[in-house]
């Protein structure tokens, strides 16, 4: 179920550190009990930067200072703790603030290019004793450069910003454009609220390719509404969401311009990482034991065809279906139905697939008799894909989310720190 | 947490057949295995009708013939099978008309005097068999009269209409306008899709007051926004849902028109009725252990104020933490702030209340110290009061949930019939 890629990218390792220039590392400071709950990524030179936040309207006090760092399109640093959500506690402002300049001055660069950003418990102030301790310590680690450093890495500041997460999320791709190869690198966290409280998905992206501030914004933005975007786990949306890239150009070049072939690749690469991240996040839902992903095609245009798959993966009871590895596909058609926009919903093919196979359900918006074992066998399969065809359009999309089992309730219903 | 009332309202007994001149029935004619599956609302004399129907693109083959037998505005009887929905089945349609028929014959009126509803399992046709077989006996019953048989009145109805509700669902008001007396009666099911691919809320209503079919339908337009189109159980809309009036004026006196003092007090009187049917089905929604009633107050409006208390009941983890009698606030604030609409998130305040008692956790958006083991106490009852104050305007709102427990995920997740 990899996506179809047109130009030569390859997966890669090494994460938000492959793109050249890049530096990260995390380790534990305090925020949390005994887990990494600290990193910084660090690039080397000038970057462009961009960033898409959560629509909630009650935002973070650390998402607030990011947005305002971020006017002039420029950073250098990302830092960003775990444990906390610094939201809606007193003083949360200018923590960040400080937080920034602590990074400004490890770093030698100033204040405004630093993306901070938070996650954890809502309501309670944000400790600063963490930053003074921590963020000297990633700053030597990061100027050290030793990879084999416990604390040096991609891979530690991914674990660094996860709450719950069962899975450290870090991918990483190569673009060839004629003899040029660029990398793009990120990490990701979210899981629902494992913890309750808890909340946040975060991802933070890196490449070695040069582009202009405007571009890269408007880049990130339209990747956005189709990778992290279509993701839910509970349609719950967080009040500190943020995903923020780097392009510091490192890897050489004429800057990527908008309306060409390279700025195209660009975005195909770029959406290959945040597609495989979006899985990766979705997979890793708060009791999750199923990846869940909709393919719509056949709508009136892209937007509804997008609107439909999230609103499938949304339906906990098309969910609690797949839990139950059950062909209901009354409930996916349901969905459907109920999703808002204008299409047609009586020739709606429906298909469930997974490694076991593929079986038809639904034909021209009625029952197909099926093989019920078979069904079986492919809802019991890891990743389950749900194929919607509305036959009234060229519009396709996708949507990526997980299955709601007795280990959701669990977790948010039992346990609290 | 009954509502206040300002008009003379009381509520009584007898379900739907509590206003003069209506009649009931209800028995196990074949739709299902063993219980009840097919009841009929009958009127004496002619009666205005209003209803409103499912917003959903996919719609049940007896809703749109209902609709259509609506259109002058006018109707006499209701029939209603469970075990079958008769959506996304061959021949639909035929059945539907069929079935009005066989009751018009019965009941002799026409057949466009016929609401006709389906709830129970998608995509299986309908069969015919058990209303021949059923219709006639309860016309029998109805024409009898007698209110210790065993198929007769408002709550066998009410039980013939349930898939899986565990409570029956039936309320009834008098209404005193001067020496008039009126009587509203209900009967309602819906408590998610227990049995795989069984869904609908349906909710029928029955008046002995006089009003003209127009007032009729606003009057319960106004009133579903508010009462029925404010529960939520799993977010999903079904395809049958169906709420639907019959008044016969069988009280006597004038017609209630329009912008009078009488029609104020008709529709307070209907809202006690559907109010209170309101609460008994988010009681009863699949696997819940609690109600949750969320009141919104200072929102701009009163539509932004439903749409919040609606957001708030809707989110998973609000309902997971109430399962757990986790004083979880934060949850709550930010299912406020992702509520679509314009509204100030700087001043909410958040009381938990229940009969155990009231407790304060959030004021101008920031967290309070609070007596946990009180709050663990109001939590633990049956009854749960989310209070949200936004301070931003005179709108006040209110909508009706239950928690999300391992019962739900249970249920529809793990068993198919």
């Amino acid at each position: 179920m990899e996506q179809n890629i047109k130009n030569n990218i390859d997966f890669i390792e090494g994460g938000v550190c492959a793109p050249t220039g890049f530096f990260a590392a995390g380790l534990h400071a305090g925020f949390k009990k005994r887990k990494k709950d600290l990193a910084v990524v660090f690039s080397q030179m000038e970057c462009s930067a961009a960033a898409v936040y959560t629509t909630n309207k009650v935002k973070g006090a650390s998402l607030l200072v990011t947005k305002k760092h971020l006017k002039n399109g420029r950073a250098r640093a990302i830092v960003c703790n775990s444990g906390n959500a610094n939201t809606c506690a007193p003083g949360g402002r200018e923590t960040a603030e400080k937080t920034c300049v602590i990074v400004a001055d490890s770093f030698e660069i100033d204040p405004t290019e630093v993306i901070v950003c938070s996650t954890g418990v809502i309501g309670l102030p944000l400790p600063m004793e963490p930053f003074y301790r921590g963020i000297p310590k990633l700053a030597g680690v990061i100027r050290l450069g030793d990879p084999g450093h416990k604390y040096y890495g991609s891979h530690c500041a991914a674990e660094a910003i996860m709450t719950t997460d069962k899975v450290v999320k870090e991918v990483a791709v190569a673009l060839a454009i004629g003899k040029k190869t660029y990398k793009i690198g990120g990490i990701a966290k979210g899981s629902g609220m494992i913890n309750p409280r808890m909340a946040t998905m975060l991802a933070f992206l890196t490449t070695d390719a040069n582009l202009a501030p405007d571009l890269l914004q408007k880049l990130l933005r339209q990747d956005v509404d189709r990778s992290f975007n279509q993701i839910s786990v509970d349609g719950d949306t967080s009040t500190n969401d943020t995903v923020a890239i780097l392009a510091n150009g490192a890897a050489g070049g004429e800057p990527i311009l908008e309306n060409t072939p390279e700025a195209e690749a660009f975005s195909e690469a770029l959406n290959a990482v945040t597609t495989k991240l979006s899985r990766m996040l979705a997979r890793d839902g708060e009791g999750a034991t199923k990846l869940i992903e909709c393919a719509v095609a056949g709508a009136p245009d892209d937007a509804v065809a997008h609107a439909v798959a999230k609103t499938v993966i949304q339906s906990d009871l098309v969910k609690t279906a797949i839990f139950g590895a059950d062909a209901n596909w009354g409930r996916v058609l349901c969905a459907v139905g109920y999703t808002k926009g204008h299409f047609n919903v009586d020739r709606v093919n429906i298909h469930l697939g997974s490694r076991a196979g593929i079986v038809s359900v639904c034909e021209g918006s009625a029952a197909l008799p099926f093989d019920e074992e078979l069904a079986k066998k492919i809802l019991d399969a890891e990743e389950i894909r749900i194929d919607v065809d509305l036959h009234d359009g060229p519009g396709a999309g996708r949507a990526y989310g997980c299955d709601l089992t007795y280990g959701y309730v669990k977790i948010n219903g039992m346990y609290r720190t």
